[in-house]
């Protein structure tokens, strides 16, 4: 669950904070005692691929909590300093240690229990080369056959592998939306 | 700009933070010096729609800062507790009170030196019905011809609307992705 209601302390001065809608907003802050600064919690965005080699896709065995042990796309949360596509490359290296090149934006997913919307692009690997970086067991391709649907580590991976899967076979990749529950 | 390194208090205890890199991690975060929290900053989501009526999109007068008085497409920050087209759909019914059905994701843009992401869905009018809220001067509907250019508020509005048009005339609306320097 998405930490709502966890800012204690103002981040200016350290002063105790109360919860209460301010004037002009129809919503309950974190508002501080004494400096008056309010304080926004908002959803996180998290970036990731679908990195793609001779119709076989890159999955990555993960090495820390949650789902430790379950297999993921590499994504991860977006940073300050760089855009979705940036971000998702970023993740792919960190992660894998494949090299990609991005292509559209293939996932919208909005994860409101956790307050994350996850974004997935499809990407190309230009070499078979791996290197997963600390946060991974192991990575290696999968062709749709050889995927462990049963030790996915999130809905979101699940719901882009279908989707991908899906468009594949069809000829037409879009982007698609969907709400995971 | 994003308010980077702005947290000099830990949201927890309330003691003084400092940035520094913690372990298994690459960049600095603030860290309490008591309790030891580390605080993330993240970039946050701007959504909105391009609210359409026989032909014509809506478009918001600002009523405060920044860009007060210049024309902007109904969008604010996305909150937890809602989907990216929750969230559309209650920023322009604040500031329209606009009665639309949400279409599909329209733009993605990610908006790099203020930490933020916008996302437009494309909107159907049900009904001519205006009533702009409180953050809003004046709504009302513009054809192509009429779109006030140089009195709109941000380049965010002013690529969606350039990308709408251009969909129009070819016949297929796309997703579209941008990054807005």
């Amino acid at each position: 669950m998405f930490n709502a209601r966890s800012i204690r302390h103002c981040r200016v001065c350290g002063a105790p904070t109360e919860y209460r809608t301010p004037p002009d907003d129809n919503r309950d802050r974190a508002i501080c005692t004494v400096c008056g600064e309010v304080h926004y919690e908002n959803p996180l965005n998290v970036v990731g691929t679908v990195p793609v080699l001779d119709a076989r896709v890159l999955l990555c065995r993960r090495n820390i909590e949650p789902r430790r042990g379950f297999w993921t796309l590499p994504a991860g949360f977006m940073e300050l300093g760089e855009t979705t596509e940036q971000g998702a490359l970023r993740e792919t290296v960190e992660e894998a240690g494949a090299e990609v090149e991005l292509e559209p934006l293939f996932t919208v997913l909005n994860v409101v229990h956790v307050g994350q919307v996850h974004f997935y692009y499809r990407a190309r690997m230009t070499s078979a080369k791996l290197d997963p970086g600390p946060e991974t067991i192991e990575a290696r391709l999968f062709a749709e056959a050889e995927i462990p649907w049963n030790e996915l580590a999130f809905k979101t991976v699940k719901v882009t592998l279908e989707r991908y899967f899906e468009d594949r076979r069809k000829g037409q990749f879009l982007t698609h939306s969907a709400d995971i529950a």
